[in-house]
This record gives structure tokens, sequence and C-alpha cells, in this order.
């Protein structure tokens, strides 16, 4: 199973789920899966934006000793993402429509992301 | 029932919480209730270095049609912060030790946040 299949499996099993990405930390996008169910915003670019966030909180958190990043959620008016550390370089992130399901996301990356990490270390 | 009141409740409310501020949207402390639970981190200033990453989610999220930010939640291996936005220009967050309960945080900043909202239209 591949990348892609991961995060087609992402979108599949959380309702309300219309892109999953696997990124590096440094902003650059290892591979999408997208649906066309997000209306006019443009998600992958969004995503992109949203990985300098997960870098800067990172560098946060390791000033203030207090761990590594693991989690970051940022909920919008019509967008909600949850993003989960896959190795030190690497994450996962999945954006749902508002009304999407939080918990259900959140558990799915965390089951999904040691897979990932498998697959990164081949 | 003042800002600081406020802020006691919700670390009072919230198993596992250690601070709770409330913040502009351009990192200046209005008020904060501090307790000695966060172990050696300076939640304080944890919490400014944040307040950053909700000004640049708010901005992507902006320049993406995707709305407004109405929460952000970021997750380390020994700290978790919830942040609201209570007005455009305020919002409010609280930190949990990672064992904390992230839910009801969620559950009682949702509802702390309007009551802030009648104190800073004052």
């Amino acid at each position: 199973m591949g990348f892609r299949e991961h995060l087609q499996e992402v979108v599949r099993a959380v309702d309300g789920a219309v892109a999953c990405s696997l990124m590096g930390v440094d902003g650059i996008e290892v591979d999408t899966h997208l649906t066309d169910g997000a209306g006019g915003i443009d998600v992958r670019t969004l995503l992109i934006e949203y990985s300098s966030l997960f870098r800067l909180a990172r560098e946060a958190a390791e000033t203030h000793q207090a761990g590594a990043v693991s989690e970051l959620c940022i909920q919008t008016d019509l967008i909600l993402t949850v993003a989960r550390l896959v190795t030190s370089e690497y994450f996962m992130v999945v954006a749902l429509r508002a009304d999407g399901n939080f918990g259900k996301a959140r558990y799915v990356l965390r089951v999904t992301a040691p897979r990932l990490r498998s697959e990164l270390e081949l």
C-alpha cells in the first residue's frame, strides 16, 4: 500500500473529509489525495500555507522545552484541518468541511501515521 | 465577574489545566491565570509565542476564503493548548498537561468565550 492509498483511505474513513496530504515540515508536499468537495477553496495551497504553522509551533515548543509537536488542529468557518506528525520531518494532514467528524479525523490520523512512517522508511 | 474570574473558572473546570489567558491576536496578553502545575515550562511565554500562529492561521484562511479561524489546538509531548476566538481582535487560550481533558477544554472555551466577549464590550 503506497502513500496515495493511505491518504485515500483517510478521506474515505472520515465523514466530511475533502483532502489528505503527506507533507514535509518544510512545506514541500509529498503526495495529496484531493476530492472536489471543498467548494471554491484551494485546499492544497491552504495546507501548504498551514505547514509553516506546524514548523513555527515546533520551534516554539522546542524553545520552551514543551517536547515535540504531535498534533495541530485549525478550525475555520468552512474548513477544519487536523495535522499529525509522522516522523520528525514529515506530517500528514486531513482537511474536512466544518461539519466533518473531528474526533474520527484525529483517530484515523493516529492509526494511519505509523503505517505511513513504515512506508517512508522503506 | 471580571476577566480573571472567567480564566480561573476555566482552569478549575478542566482536568489537567495549568493556565488560561485572554490575549490580543497581536500577541499582547490582557490577563492570565497561571497555576504552578506546568512543571518547568514557562507557559505564559509559550502562549505568547503561540499567538503568532493564531495570527498566521487567520491570514492564511482569509487569503483562501476559508472564513474566520475559530479554534486552534496544539498538542506537544508535555502541553496541550486550545485557543478560541473571542472577538476579531482577542482570543482565549487554555494550556493543559498532555493527559488533560481535551474535549472538556474545547467545550468550556466554547461556553466561556461569549461571556468574555460581553466583558470586553463593556
